[in-house]
């Protein structure tokens, strides 16, 4: 158990803008050099994806396995013009589904300065509304 | 990069006694309020449902989405009597997978002493098997 | 609202290398004396499975509902030859779509030196492709 005197906390924002509207973009670097940046040695790292037609998770970096998980969720929350959501104008009612099911935001430990991930584990930014601007919040705390 | 010198914790729970059975109520502002009183100025808050038939989740505050995810949920996870966990004298499995498939927790970033969500994120609480008293924990840590 | 002057953290991994292929396992024990050595009276710790085809979830320690949630996952992320992640030789690709259903974390929150969780909140490690050793982190962080 370690015990440290002040608290860190560090906030930045990451920026996507797709050329496709579903599109998944490994992000593992990104967060690895921001906690780099951090100082933090011991804490948290917080990934949360801000706009509700776009997701965070973790998971293989092997492109069959990303189209896998692609269909799947097209599968389990299909595109479908009858979606009460869609009578506001909007046409991505699948998109606020598919958010739920792959989940918006991980938590990743900080261990000895760096990211501490499974060796296997890689997190993405899966985006299912995309060709417009669309942030993710990083955000670290700790010693 | 912020250093502080203490950490605060505040914690508090929100009471819930639904009179439908699922229902989906907006606790952005409970959040909120509950942050400003914490005074904590950077930190992480979690929100997360007590009770194993309840979920909390973040999208957007619209009624026709809501009815979406609703009638999405009980397609993926439908009521149905032939649940094994029946054989106890539940009744309510569909609402324990419900649960799992919407998540039952929540991270919110803390910045400026203000919810750092994005312009349509709102958080909501899921109830699946209401008409009782439950419980949700929020928990913030921060400086 | 408690105000401390150190912060602590503290890491352990769980192992894990179950019999079958499929198998939910009940940590809430293993991370309640976690968190008491931790020493930590008051913050969060973060259950997370570290490799990919596993997950973590909380929700009732009750055997009928433990099968109802295993037929669950697999008709919604069925065992399936066809998946593209299997042109690499693995024939695992459900268990990377099962963890992502039930996610793979949970943060429980510390108050008074205990999990605060609900009275039927149990914690559970579920495997999707066992017969090897895989670790879970558990990272506890406050004061």
């Amino acid at each position: 158990m370690k015990v440290s005197d002040g608290l860190k906390t560090y906030t930045k924002y990451l920026w996507f803008n797709t050329k496709k509207t579903r599109e998944y973009i490994r992000i593992t670097d990104d967060i690895a050099e921001f906690v780099q940046e951090s100082g933090i040695k011991e804490g948290f790292v917080l990934v949360s994806a801000m706009h509700i037609t776009a997701g965070v998770y973790v998971n293989d970096w092997e492109d069959g396995l990303i189209q896998d998980i692609d269909q799947w969720l097209e599968k389990l929350a299909p595109e479908n013009p009858d979606y009460k959501h869609h009578r506001t104008g909007e046409t991505n009612g699948d998109a606020h589904l598919k958010r739920i099911l792959i989940n918006h935001q991980v938590t990743i430990p900080i261990t000895d300065g760096k990211l501490d991930l499974g060796p296997w584990e890689q997190v993405f930014y899966a985006e299912f509304d995309g060709q417009r601007k669309k942030r993710v919040i990083l955000k670290a705390m700790g010693a």
